[in-house]
């Protein structure tokens, strides 16, 4: 079991398919359609819940302790980080197998595991890395938190077209992590967002999804000191459906 | 001076532009707005012709001897095949870095000097391999000239929506290459392309325009046959507008 906005619930579907297991996603009912049905695709049953109103976790322990099923969190979980931290592992060696010293990365958040990863990764081959956490406008609890050094919640009650990172505060785990490792935050508006999922589509040829181009987005926004360094943005999740990308690259 | 349909235009436009030196680029009227776009945005003069009536090698040829230019062919020339025989060389490292031998390469054509060169360099380390031409149903002039063993145009006077791979027939340099290289032709619809650069967006976060998804088409399509085989299919070319790509993926 585990609960996810959508990206989290692909992977433990796909890895349950891999070893012959049940998988149950708990997502929210307004996921975009493309990871619902990508969930779905990989034999995982998904239960739907009110964003708003209903308490995820609360659902997927329920399911769990039902089922005797084991519930995989999509951050608060060491294998998930170290997981999501090959990510950074891999900028670690493409940047050594280039001559290159990473001198910031960049790396969205929700509840914070990818970035703990990453952080990990590549401050234990380049200690001298800094780590700054992208987060949609409104969601910045992480840049918060790592200000007052303790984890907070975002005050927002506002949307986001990043559906990825809405959770509302930094994991405990992670944030015991994150706190030692991150630099600071920076934020995009939804605008921001729109224009570097245009940019990846347009320059770089990719499809991303508004949350894995937040940190792009603070980047082309002009919120990182990037001159004359070696600047490492993480794109994470393609996952967007058809009709908000035509809206968001026309 | 170079003629193209847009890809081209935007290799020869950066090159120039990397040199400190003009270009000019003799464009179809009809070719993708964002391949015109990109063209100009490199400081080329795009200068448009009707695809139907005009003969753009003689407006290429007059510009260039009038500025005393040099015209560079986007086919029929070995610097430009050796240059795109580069994605042939990383075929053959990036396989041989994984272990495999490739057993069918798949790349499309137009005039057909990608693939010319992506057979030289792939053909060269790995001999065995069977090559594969992929073009637009009704402008298969490859297959058709290998079938006969010398160059033939394509009778059709139909339209498709691969405006890259529109040329009448196979260069004369690089049929001298391709029909010694090259086992046989595969062609694909406009309905097969368009379902390729769904798949691509869906399934691969690639941006892919269609006469670079010719190859994933008939692949799709079942007309390659591809059962426990190492294939390789190369996606060339992301220039296409975003209202075409919006109706493509939807």
């Amino acid at each position: 079991v585990a609960f996810s906005s959508g990206n989290h619930a692909q992977g433990v579907a796909a890895a349950a398919k891999i070893l012959n297991m049940q998988a149950t996603i708990v997502m929210p009912a307004d996921a975009p359609l493309s990871k619902r049905d990508r969930t779905k695709s990989y034999g995982a049953e998904v239960v739907l819940y009110d964003r708003d109103k209903e308490d995820r976790e609360a659902i997927a322990n329920g399911i769990a302790s039902k089922r005797g099923a084991t519930l995989v969190r999509p951050y608060d979980d060491p294998f998930v980080i170290a997981g999501q931290g090959t990510a950074g592992r891999e900028i670690a060696e493409d940047m050594t197998a280039r001559g290159l010293i990473p001198d910031i990365v960049v790396a969205p958040a929700s509840g914070g595991g990818l970035i703990a990863g990453v952080a990990t990764a590549v401050k234990s081959r380049f200690p001298n890395a800094e780590l700054i956490v992208a987060e949609p406008k409104g969601y910045d609890d992480h840049a918060l938190s790592l200000k007052v050094g303790h984890r907070e919640p975002h005050p927002a009650a506002a949307r986001t077209i990043c559906d990825a990172l809405m959770a509302a505060m930094p994991g405990e785990l992670t944030f015991s992590i994150n706190s030692k490792l991150l630099a600071r935050g920076v934020s995009a508006s939804d605008e921001e967002v729109a224009a570097a999922v245009a940019f990846a589509y347009r320059e770089l040829k990719l499809v991303v999804e508004p949350g894995g181009a937040v940190g792009l987005a603070a980047l082309l926004a002009g919120r990182i000191d990037a001159k004359g360094k070696n600047v490492v943005i993480v794109l994470s999740g393609g996952n967007v459906d058809a009709d908000l990308f035509a809206k968001l690259v026309a």
